[in-house]
C-alpha cells in the first residue's frame, strides 16, 4: 500500500467544483445553496476500495468500472471517504424534513441568539398545489392562477401580520426564544450541513425521488444536478443508473415473471393466487384491489410483459 | 459467563415503571410525555459491565457501586444496553432542538399525511419571558401579568386567523403538504421518541440544564424525575452527583487552585497572568472583563477558594 | 393518536421468543447465540407507522399488509422501534466483521482484564475449503477429509503451543493485554449485542447472503431462522420476500429488458452497445468479458428473458 | 450570512499540515501514521459556530477565545464540520480497540481478498510490561532485558511457525479467508480511517489517556501531537486544557471541598459520611478501603488541600 501514496502528496482538487465555489445556487423563491468546502473525488472512492480488496481488484478494472461495481453492489464504505460541506437556505418546514437524516454535521442559525431571517417562503400564484386524490401525501395539479391570487395576496398580508406580532413582541422585551414562537413553519432558516458521498446519495436517492415534497426535490434536485455532477461525475452517473434509476422484483414478482418469461402461466397465476393477490371482489366478480398485484402489474406493464390474468 | 444466565430466562422488569406505563405526563398548556415501552434496568448495566471485565469486577464491588463507578469514568456502552420509548405531544419549536439529538430512533405525525393537530402552545399571561441581559440566548424575568394579557389575547387572535388560513386553504383543495406552510412553530406535533440509556443521559444533561429553553426543560425534567428516576434509580443516582451535578476543572484551574492551595499565590497569579487572564483595562486601570477569568472566579467562590487577585 | 394506547399498558410480548429466551443455539465447534432481551414486535412497527401516517393508513390495510408495505418501500424508522439483545460467542476474526456494522451496542469481554477464553475454533477434517477460482474473496468445495485429517492436527498442534506461550508469558507476570498479542485470530471470545430490527435485517440481508464467509454466515442464519423468524413472523416474511429474496434491475438492464419485452431487439442492442457491454474481443472475434453484461445475461437467464446477442 | 463567504472561495488550506501530508509517521516496529487529506481548520469550527450565534458572537471575542469558549462548554458540532483522513498501518488487536469507536468511516485491507500483510508485531527484550498489582486492566514496569530476551526469542520462533503453517495452507489451496484463522493477534493490518475532529478529540482524550494501552496510545499520541497540533493548532491547545487536562469534581467531593473551604469540617465529615465513605473497617478500626473516597483524596491532594479525616 505505502507506495500508492507519493511523498509529495498533494490534495485531491475538483476543478470543476472548485470553479462554482461559494457560487450561490438559488432554489425557491428566496432560498441557495452553496458549496462551502469539500473532501475527496472520485479517485478517493477508488483508492478506499482498492486498499480493502488490495492485490484483488487492481487487474479488474479502470476506476468507472469499479465505481460502477461498488454502487451496483452497495459497498458502502469507500463512498464515505468524500465530504461536502453546504451551506444552505431553507423554508424552516423543509428543513425539519432535511435533517432526519440524522448521518450529517449541522450548524443551523439559532433564533434564541439571533432575530429570526425576516424571510418566509412565498407562493406564486400559479404554485397553489392541489392535494393528490390518489397518494395520501402528494400533490397533484394547481390552483388556478385567478384562484391562487387571492391565496397568494391572502399568504402575503398574513405573514406580514405575524411578523408584526412577532417584532412588537421583541420591542416589549420578550426573550427572542418565545417571541418566535408564532412565526410561519415556512420561515427561512440557514445553516452548514456536511455530510459524506454515501448519506449525500442517500438523501438525494430519497428527497430526488417524484414522491418527496417538492420544496425539498427542489433543494435536492440543485444539489445532485449542479453540485454532485460536477463534484464526483463517475459516482454520479453510476447513481443514475444503479440506484436512482433501478426497479426492484421481489421474490414473488421474479417468481411470477419467471413463470411467464417460460411460458408457463398456469405456474404464473399459481404463485399470485398463492400470495393473495388474484382474490376476486365478491360484488363485482372482478379481481379485487390489491396494493401488492397493482405494483407487479406496473412493473410488468413498463417491461412490456404481459401477465396472464 | 454463560452460567450467570439461568434457563429459564425471563425478561428483567421495572415494577415501578410497569406502574406508570401508558400514563400521561401532563407537559406546558397542551403537552405530554409517557412510557410505551422498555427495555433492561440497573442490571442490565451491571450485567453488560460484567461481561466487558469479566473476573476482574466480580468482588470489586456491588451493583450500586459499579454502575458510580461507570458513569464517574464515562464508560458508556453498558448503559446502551438499555432503552426507553415514549410518545410525546410537544410544540414543533422544541421538537426542533429535540430532534438535534441524532443517535435516537423517531416517528412523528406527518402533516403531508394528516390533517395537523389543532392545538398551537399557547401562553399564560405571566408567562412572557423578558429577554435576558447577559446571556444572548436565555430569558430572565416576566413581563407583568396586565401587559402579558395583551400579549396573550394577541397570540390568541393570531393562531385563530392562521388557523383559519389553513382551514380555508385545505377547503380549497390545497394539498395538506402546502397548506401548512404559515402554520405557528408551536404548533403541536405528536411522536414515538426511542433512546437509549446513555443517550438519554446526555439529553437529559443538556436539556435540565439551566440553559436550556424553559420549554424543553420542562420535558426534559419530567422525564428525568418521573420516568428515569423510576426506571433506572441507581443510574439515576449517580447520574446526578457525576454528571449533571459535575463541575470541572480545566488544566489552567487547577494550577492556580493547587498553587492557592499550598499557599503560592506568586504561582497561582503568574499562571493567570500567562493565560492572560488579568490583564488591565488601560481606560480604567481595573481587571479587564475576562470571560474565562469570571468562570474561575464563579468556581472558586462555590468552593469557598480566595483567589490572589 | 392518545385514544391508541390503552391506560393499563403491559408490555408488548412475544411468547415465541420467550419460550427460547436465554436458550442456547450452537454454533460452529464451540459458539454460541442466545437471546439475552428484547423489546417490541410485528405491532410495534405498525404502531410507529400508523403514528406517522396516522388517519391516513388506517383503513389501507392490516397489519402484514402495512409491514410488507413498509418493507418494500423501504421505510426504515418503524422498524427501529424494535430492539433484540444477544449474547454470543465467536471466534475473532468473525467477530472483526460484525463489529463492523456501527449502528449497534457492544460490550465484550476484555482480555486486558481477564485471561483470554481457552478455546480457538477447530477446523473438522472435511470443512478445509477451497480458494474459489472465480471469486478472489469466497471458497468454493473442500479438500479431501484425508489431506484435511493433516491440516486438522497440524491445527491442533499450533493452537496448543500457542496457548502453551500465552500461558507462560502470564506465568513470568506479563501483563494479560500484552501476553495475548500472538493468540490466533480465530480465539473465542464473548459479548452482548443489542441492536434494533431495522439494522439487525441489514445485518442479516449481508451476512446470510452466500457471498458472506461461511462462519458469520452460520451466525447470521442462526439468528435469523430461529430468532427473528420466531419474534417478528410478518416481518420476516416481508425481509424475505422484499430484501433477501429480492433482484435489481438498473435504469440500462431495465431499458434492454423493456425493449426486449415488445420485441424491438434493434433498441436491446443499441443499448447495450451504447453501455459498452458488446465490444468484441481483438482477438477472438466473440464479445469480449464484460462483467455488467454478465450480470444483466444471468438476470435474464433467471427471467427466462433470451437477449438478441 | 452570505456576506460572510465571499465569491472567489477557496478552500481553507492548512500549511503546516500540507507540508506533512503523505508522510509517514513511524509507530512500533513497524506501523506508521500518516495523513492523506483533510477538510476544514480552526477558523471553520468559529464559521460554524458564528452561523448558530450569528451576530450574537461577533464581538465577544477573537477565534481563539471562542474555540476555547464552545470546547470548553462541550459544544460538539461545530468541531464535526472538520474531517481528517489517514492511512495507518496497525496490529490488528490495537486496531480492535480502535474500531470500537463507531463514528468514523474506515476501509480496512481484507484478507479475505488479499494474502495477509507478512509482519506482525515484534517486541524488544526490554518491552515485555508486567502486570500490574492495582489496576487489573494495566501494565508497570518490564520484564529484565535478560529474561525478556527469551521471550523475545520465542516470540519470533512462534511467529516464524504460524507464518508457515499459514503459507502451508495457501501452498495447498486453501480459502485466505480460512487460512488465516490462526494468524496471531497482533499481525500487520492497514486502513483508510476518516473521523470528523469532534470524533478525533473523543479518540485522542480516551487512547491517549494513561489507561489506554500502550500500543494504540502510542498511535494517538502521534496522531495528537504531530498531526492535530499542526492542522488545529488553536483546537489544539484547548483541547489541552479544557478536556485532556482536566479534572471532573462529582456534586458530592464539590460539596466536601466546598465545605472544608469554608473551614467546616463537621459538615465536610458529615457528607462524606452519608455517601458511605468513611465506613470503619470492624478488623483493623480503621477506615475501610472505598474507591469513591479514595479518587476525592487524590483529588484534593493535587489542590493541596488537607481533608478532615
Amino acid at each position: 500500500m505505502p507506495e500508492q501514496i507519493p511523498k509529495g502528496l498533494v490534495r485531491p482538487t475538483v476543478p470543476a467544483l472548485d470553479d462554482i465555489l461559494g457560487k450561490l445556487f438559488p432554489v425557491l423563491d428566496d432560498g441557495f445553496v452553496r458549496v462551502v468546502d469539500y473532501m475527496g473525488d472520485d479517485a478517493a472512492v477508488v483508492q478506499a476500495a482498492r486498499v480493502s480488496y488490495a492485490e484483488g481488484t487492481k487487474k479488474v478494472s479502470d476506476d468507472r468500472g469499479l465505481i460502477r461495481y461498488l454502487l451496483r453492489h452497495r459497498h458502502t464504505t469507500p463512498f464515505e471517504m468524500c465530504e461536502l460541506k453546504l451551506h444552505v437556505r431553507v423554508p424552516m418546514d423543509a428543513w425539519r424534513q432535511w435533517i432526519r437524516h440524522r448521518t450529517a454535521s449541522v450548524n443551523e442559525t439559532s433564533t434564541r441568539y439571533s432575530i429570526a431571517i425576516d424571510a418566509a417562503q412565498k407562493t406564486a400564484a400559479d404554485q397553489w398545489r392541489l392535494q393528490a386524490s390518489n397518494n395520501r401525501q402528494g400533490s397533484d395539479g394547481c390552483l388556478s392562477p385567478e384562484d391562487g391570487a387571492e391565496l397568494t395576496q391572502q399568504e402575503a398580508d398574513l405573514q406580514n401580520e405575524i411578523r408584526q406580532v412577532y417584532q412588537g413582541r421583541l420591542d416589549r422585551g420578550i426573550a427572542r426564544e418565545q417571541a418566535r414562537k408564532d412565526l410561519p413553519l415556512c420561515t427561512y432558516t440557514e445553516a452548514y450541513w456536511k455530510v459524506d458521498l454515501h448519506n449525500l446519495l442517500h438523501f438525494l436517492a430519497l428527497r430526488m425521488d417524484s414522491h418527496a415534497q417538492k420544496e425539498i426535490r427542489d433543494y435536492a434536485t440543485v444539489i445532485g444536478e449542479q453540485i454532485a455532477a460536477r463534484w464526483i461525475p463517475l459516482t454520479w452517473e453510476a447513481f443514475q443508473d444503479y440506484r436512482f434509476g433501478a426497479t426492484a422484483l421481489s421474490r414473488l414478482e421474479h417468481l411470477v415473471l419467471a413463470a411467464v418469461g417460460r411460458g408457463d402461466k398456469d405456474q404464473a397465476r399459481a404463485v399470485a393466487e398463492k400470495a393473495g393477490w388474484l382474490t376476486q371482489s365478491s360484488k363485482t366478480g372482478k379481481l379485487a384491489r390489491n396494493r401488492e398485484r397493482a405494483e407487479l402489474e406496473a412493473k410488468a406493464a413498463d417491461l412490456n410483459i404481459t401477465l396472464p390474468w
